[in-house]
């Protein structure tokens, strides 16, 4: 497995791989109608670094980077990662992780936080605490997810 | 003292409110070299509710709602305050606030977040308690304060 700097000609890949979550609506806030161009604007967007994770050429997985606030908090980033359906249970969000950490690290950030971890998606819950993440606050009831209904989300923080 | 919706021509006085809590850079993660044009883009923007508030016509604070995430983390506001250099210790601020959990639950929305409340902003964190919100998470050291150096940063939450 390579992690590389999405390039433009991966846009459609990526698409297949965040649509299916984007219209699940069970671990993202997004917009379960939003469109192609939206979403790829969103995940590709000026303010992020982008990055795939691809094996014989097939894009398995993809995550972004950007500073999680300007100004005084820009020394903090934020990633989001999202996994293709095809590849779960291969590893592909961990070593996008590490590989985000260490990515991180060479930018000069000091922490990655991640804003919003819908409770209920334990798999990523515990991922993340094992590569490191504490939960540092809980906000209760602030997702609406279309199974379970109104669930907590957490927020994760590790110091780089 | 009255609150009312932001109009296209109360621009310059949220201007001259919003530019000296910028530039001072201690409780907003917004950078403090930001020129008007955008910061008027970002305090009236159309993902924004504006409100000002105002006595005998001169304006004296200004606040935004919006929602807080997109899909399913719509149903929770969140708000951003700020009150003029020359009317601070008048109560604007809570009546701005308390006006702001008013309206939102008017609007429906069954909880209010702030993601970002600097630990050294002690009198935004005492009167957000006083008005009924809670400390759900603490951020470690996210935010640079132009004077204390690394400070934490609170969540704060009350459901509606």
């Amino acid at each position: 497995m390579h992690i590389r700097t999405a390039r433009p000609e991966d846009a459609p890949a990526i698409w297949s791989i965040i649509e299916p979550v984007i219209r699940a609506g069970e671990t993202y806030t997004l917009d379960r109608d939003m469109i192609e161009t939206d979403a790829l604007a969103y995940w590709l967007g000026p303010d992020k670094e982008t990055f795939i994770a691809e094996e014989d050429g097939t894009i398995l997985g993809t995550y972004y980077m950007r500073p999680n606030q300007a100004g005084g908090g820009s020394h903090v980033c934020n990633c989001g990662f999202m996994t293709g359906a095809d590849a779960t249970g291969r590893g592909v969000a961990r070593r996008m992780c590490e590989h985000a950490l260490a990515h991180a690290r060479s930018r000069g950030y000091k922490g990655m936080q991640f804003n919003f971890v819908v409770s209920t998606n334990e798999r990523a819950v515990h991922l993340w605490q094992k590569l490191g993440f504490e939960i540092v606050g809980r906000l209760p009831l602030v997702f609406h997810h279309p199974v379970h209904g109104y669930v907590d989300a957490l927020v994760m923080f590790q110091a780089l």
